[in-house]
């Protein structure tokens, strides 16, 4: 197997010394969570999965801040979004959807694939829409539901005002669908009290688990249409998701390695209490926020927008994006990732989730630092680390 | 936490002692498997991940004998068999359907969810189609694809024509999609050699990896279908995997550790080589077909329609089935299948998949007699367990 061995080169590196995962998602998992995995099978349709699947689900309705049914698909997230919509368009019915970053354009293109047809609110990449925009267009053009990224991983930012958004959605008769995969659980999604339908994230993002699995809550307004839907998609179905569920299981054979892994991420969420996990986040974005100016680096987002789960810099004149991120990986084994769609090349993006701490921003700040300076780019490190360490000082 | 250790009692009692799982998938799967699962995440953007995935579609194309591109979605097999159909049929397009048992059903009613119009084949359970009966069928109807569960999980049978009933689609301008998930490396399934379109494999049954993944090959007549078909599903978009996997990426984020499981079963299964992988299949299976009725129980299947990988027995009268298979998980830790669907209560399933071999078969044997025994049914034990021997002469 020697040429077999040979071939295993980029991955094995990787592996041999541990990287700092800064990515957008997947995130450093904690061993704790990894080790679950390495547990043996069990019976999809027994008593030992049933246990897993309800702890799981009454744990994820915490983290969701609900008390409807949590529901979760073996898939990714952006099968958790597809979901959503499969089970609630009838082919012609609009959707409101704001467009300002590629995961929101994947969603406009999910609502089309599903029959839907998007009634797009096009902003700035780097802002997002408010509720006044939503509001405007809602009242020109009669929706079934409003679909919204609460968190564009393309380009850094947070819809701020989703609350307000929820509420016209619900005041004008649509369904509130919120795409919060890489914001639950890191910032504020308090799903019954904003009244959100439709709630989607993913395991490999703020709940520090690896990628492989979707959690869906859905509200009673959305099981009402829910029922009325002819939906085109067996895998996807929230009828068969409902009907297993109350059996304690799930329609087809689940990813049960993920499963294991997302049951012990909730169960450290719940040890680590949901406020403190967001303070967490924010503390750390803060420190991104102090850190990366100071060092030199020119945020993305705008102000109003700035995500703590995302922190997104522009990329500096003169630097070559890949030249730049291979150095990061090879020399400093930290992994952020670059721009995605028209900011391809134009921008870096860190993931500050999951199990985020002073630690690795501070090393991520220092080694971005160091790989800048090592392309010939002014850095003041030493600045950008001691404008990162002081928000820690209540850590 | 006291409260939650109390929670954990049947899920942590089933791991304090190893299972023996003898279902038809998750299958026992090696520590080989599972401790590789435990390896830190990687970026799924980077040059790692497309190491691994290369590797992982190089070595599929080993197991499914086709030199075509093997892609790997995040989801059940049930997800793959979705994938299949929902990028082949537009609206109104038949698709010839054996119906045999309850996966079958499901893909007839995945054909329908797709918008296509199922032209059935009804089979008695335990028994399956004949490449006349499609002969005579497809002669009739013109149809567009002919959907086939190779190995019916449900019943225990395998449709021994699959070869035949290929060339049979082909002649009549049809494509033919597989589902292979229960069998593919467990039985023949050269999928070049026998042009099929589209085969579907599960990670979690002769692979003997974990649930999580769906593989799924696809042939240039299939191509030829998809690249005219408008999909209802971005999620299963076969355009966008190809897309992708020519980047040595998937279009969204894979679920880490099941890869790596993959990627280890699938240099395990080229370590044994396929050939010899089917062989021991082929001999557990007959050591149980021997065994199972000299201690005195009755085989389900038809003969020329016996699966080497699922087992189906019938359930001796008198005997209730639920309290039979929790004496047998509790008191032997063999955890096997009831009957599904119309055969709730009258049969029971073994799984002779992934790992199997004598010591599983004979464990399996002789906890099964002697449960039936503390059940008040009579049960040879003895001469079960030397039946089942002896084909393991030349093992």
């Amino acid at each position: 197997m020697s040429s077999q061995s040979q071939q295993r080169g980029e991955l094995e590196s990787a592996l041999a010394k541990r990287q700092l995962i800064m990515l957008p998602g997947p995130t450093n998992v904690p061993d704790r969570i990894l080790s679950a995995m390495s547990k043996p099978m069990i019976n999809h349709r027994g008593p030992e999965f049933r246990e897993l699947l309800t702890r799981i689900s009454q744990n994820a309705q915490y983290a969701f801040q609900t008390k409807k049914d949590v529901f979760v698909f073996s898939s990714s997230g952006t099968g958790g979004v597809e979901a959503a919509f499969q089970n609630i368009i009838s082919p012609g019915d609009k959707v409101l959807v704001p467009v300002f970053g590629l995961f929101s354009q994947r969603m406009k293109e999910i609502i089309e694939v599903c029959g839907g047809v998007p009634v797009e609110i096009t902003c700035e990449w780097g802002s997002g829409p408010t509720p006044s925009q939503v509001e405007e267009k809602i009242k020109k053009e009669k929706v079934k539901a409003v679909g919204l990224v609460y968190n564009e991983t393309s380009t850094g930012t947070t819809v701020r005002g989703l609350k307000e958004i929820a509420k016209i959605a619900k005041d004008n008769g649509a369904l509130i669908v919120v795409d919060a995969i890489s914001i639950l659980a890191g910032d504020e999604c308090p799903v019954d009290k904003w009244n959100i339908d439709i709630c989607i994230t993913g395991s490999q993002k703020c709940l520090a688990a690896p990628p492989g699995v979707a959690l869906v809550s859905v509200s009673e307004d959305a099981w009402n249409t829910v029922r009325r839907t002819k939906i085109g998609s067996v895998y996807f179905s929230l009828i068969n998701m409902k009907e297993s569920l109350d059996k304690g299981e799930t329609p087809f054979t689940p990813a049960i390695p993920v499963f294991y892994a997302l049951d012990e991420a909730l169960c450290m969420l719940i040890e680590e209490g949901l406020g403190n996990r967001i303070r967490r986040h924010r503390i750390c974005a803060e420190a991104f926020y102090a850190g990366l100016p100071a060092m030199g680096l020119k945020l993305f987002a705008e102000d109003a927008f700035r995500s703590n789960m995302v922190i997104a810099v522009r990329n500096p004149d003169g630097l070559d994006d890949k030249t730049f991120l291979t150095n990061l990986r090879r020399k400093y084994r930290v992994i952020i990732s670059g721009g995605m769609g028209k900011l391809k090349g134009q921008t870096y993006r860190i993931g500050n989730m999951g199990s985020i701490s002073p630690d690795e921003v501070i090393t991520t700040i220092g080694c971005m630092g160091s790989a800048l300076m090592d392309a010939g780019i002014k850095a003041d490190v030493g600045a950008g680390i001691l404008a990162a360490r002081e928000k820690f000082t209540n850590y």
